[in-house]
């Protein structure tokens, strides 16, 4: 039993999902700056830290500054920097080698008035169509390399992007699609910038997870992949026997005439991520069976369907509910996990 | 300029919808226990103390735990009782009048075993269909009543019940039905139950803004009337003026040529409730305008239509958006204010 919502974090998964991805990285020669925003734990950080990882990507100064508090040197916040954070930037750049991201000449402006000593990086839209400079737009890529060559103290770092259409695909082929086009709009953009530099960041879970090596980029940032979870499990990108992360929910009522089932767990700790299921609909978790090690298969049929804050409601074969008891704890696979592990960060547990 | 996502709380609002809701419960002669899982924060809570308030719900043990320490001492926790918590149930139980919800004889054999201190509801399903005894279920209501009412230290407290099918309803005479049927059957689930007491607990927000009394109930419970938010805008439960939360959030890109702007502020934030709003699809959020106080009036057209973990993408007239820069705060009404307000526990402020 257990007090209230708990991620549940499979180490020895996690390990070998970070093993397998570091791998990879070395063998393209690449270099692998894992996104530590699916986690936001300091203790998944050093399992990436014994796998040889240096340098890593962050979404937020408060997640640097708590990652920079336990010795990581080397941070990318890959968010377009937000001038209102300037003491959080200046802090953070005296103590480790900060990256920070620019798609617009009010950007280079801010470091040119700060004098910030940090990687600036020029973000381009390589066909996600979120942020970013589009990769044809030749004038703003050449005035923001020129723009952030001319700074004295930030260093012109190289052209970043994030595919996250990838989401959006089923299987191998699609992906490697979008990898293959990325990598052409990268090396197209580094033409247009006038090739100051050469370091291509890129590399989100789905394309780092189908691939077998990261050709046409020097560096890789995927983040979701330590975890895995519902949407990548669809996608294509992993199988059930990677997914590293569920949520521990105790039932706190059942509701037989209804087959339904209700936890303690909501929209507050899944987030409202869903995932389209075969045959399942559209649903924001799966319950995991407890047969074998309680982690190598779903709970046949049985789904989380509705949310409010802090109930979520399961459907389920008449049997298997008739088989629950208030208080058993069920172990739901999230549609997302990076949005419940942010969620539950005060309360995970690893096993 | 703001360093991160912020929640900003209109306080002369909030105390205004606190008076006014106050103020009918007195008129109507009923316990007012608002729900504090919209706003979770003990200044807030204090507001509330200041308008005469002694009765809280809240949704988790955890909530209890901080609003306890902070003087509170008559809580209701209204999600059905996990006994997973008992440790947490027998702390608070020592040191406030503690209210639980049971549906399920387990829950009634729970409170028999462990012998805790409380006041035991039983939660009726009075249409809404996600937890609680169905309101006709005589014998099952009649079981439990009778349970209840053997307990050596537990106290039957009443019958509560959430009608959140008023989520749905547009305007006044929709939402005036639903209260008129639940107060129907939970005093039909009243009589099922042997009249062993008489509190009879309902009243969401909806129903408690439209209303002007509160009839066939002795304790209303609303919660997200604190801060209203665009979902209860279109409901009809609230106007403009009396919203009293946005999250302020800082433009990091601009996209004229896809008229977007794009914020730090996304899914970890907004949570990813939506609300279907004229003219302007689904979307997660409404800016509001800079102009007289800031709290008057919506931007034009601008919505937020995209969530990513930590971006949100706002579109809106190109005019509008052409005069927006980096660095500038918008302030950004959620669809559902307590989702927003629950993520951004840590960063809020009072204007």
């Amino acid at each position: 039993m257990i007090e209230r919502p708990t991620l549940f974090i499979h180490r020895a998964r996690a390990e070998r999902n970070i093993a397998a991805m570091a791998g990879k990285a070395a063998a393209s020669g690449v270099r692998f700056r894992p996104h530590f925003k699916t986690h936001q734990s300091l203790e998944v950080g050093r399992w990436f830290r014994a796998a040889g990882v240096e340098a890593i990507t962050v979404s937020s100064p408060d997640m640097a500054v708590e990652f920079a508090a336990d010795g990581w040197e080397d941070i990318l916040i890959a968010v377009p920097l937000n001038p209102g954070a300037e003491a959080e930037y200046r802090d953070l750049s005296e103590r480790v080698s900060l990256g920070l991201l620019v798609d617009h000449p009010d950007h280079v402006d801010f470091l040119q008035r700060t004098g910030l000593r940090v990687n600036a990086w020029i973000k381009i839209d390589a066909g996600y169509g979120r942020v970013g400079v589009a990769w044809d737009d030749r004038d703003t890529l050449r005035a923001l390399a020129l723009g952030l060559s001319a700074l004295p103290h930030a260093r012109f770092a190289g052209l970043l992007a994030h595919s996250g259409q990838t989401y959006q695909c089923r299987g191998r082929a699609e992906i490697e699609a979008i990898w293959s086009q990325c990598a052409d709009h990268m090396w197209a953009a580094n033409e247009a910038s006038g090739r100051l530099q050469t370091d291509i960041s890129v590399g989100d879970t789905p394309s780092c997870s189908v691939l077998d090596r990261f050709d046409g980029c020097t560096e890789v940032r995927p983040g979701n992949f330590v975890y895995y979870d519902l949407q990548q499990l669809r996608i294509g990108s992993c199988g059930l026997d990677q997914i590293a992360a569920a949520v521990a929910c105790p039932i706190v009522s059942v509701q037989p005439r209804r087959n339904e089932l209700v936890v303690h767990g909501g929209a507050v700790h899944f987030s409202r991520d869903v995932v389209a299921a075969p045959d399942l609909g559209t649903i924001f978790g799966r319950a995991l069976s407890d047969a074998g090690d309680g982690w190598s298969a779903f709970a046949d049929g049985v789904a989380l369907v509705r949310l409010s804050q802090e109930h979520g409601v399961l459907t389920g074969p008449p049997g298997w509910i008739a088989g629950r008891r208030i208080g058993d704890v069920l172990r739901i696979v999230p549609a997302h996990s990076c949005l419940a592990a942010s969620a539950l960060r005060p309360h995970f547990a690893i096993v």
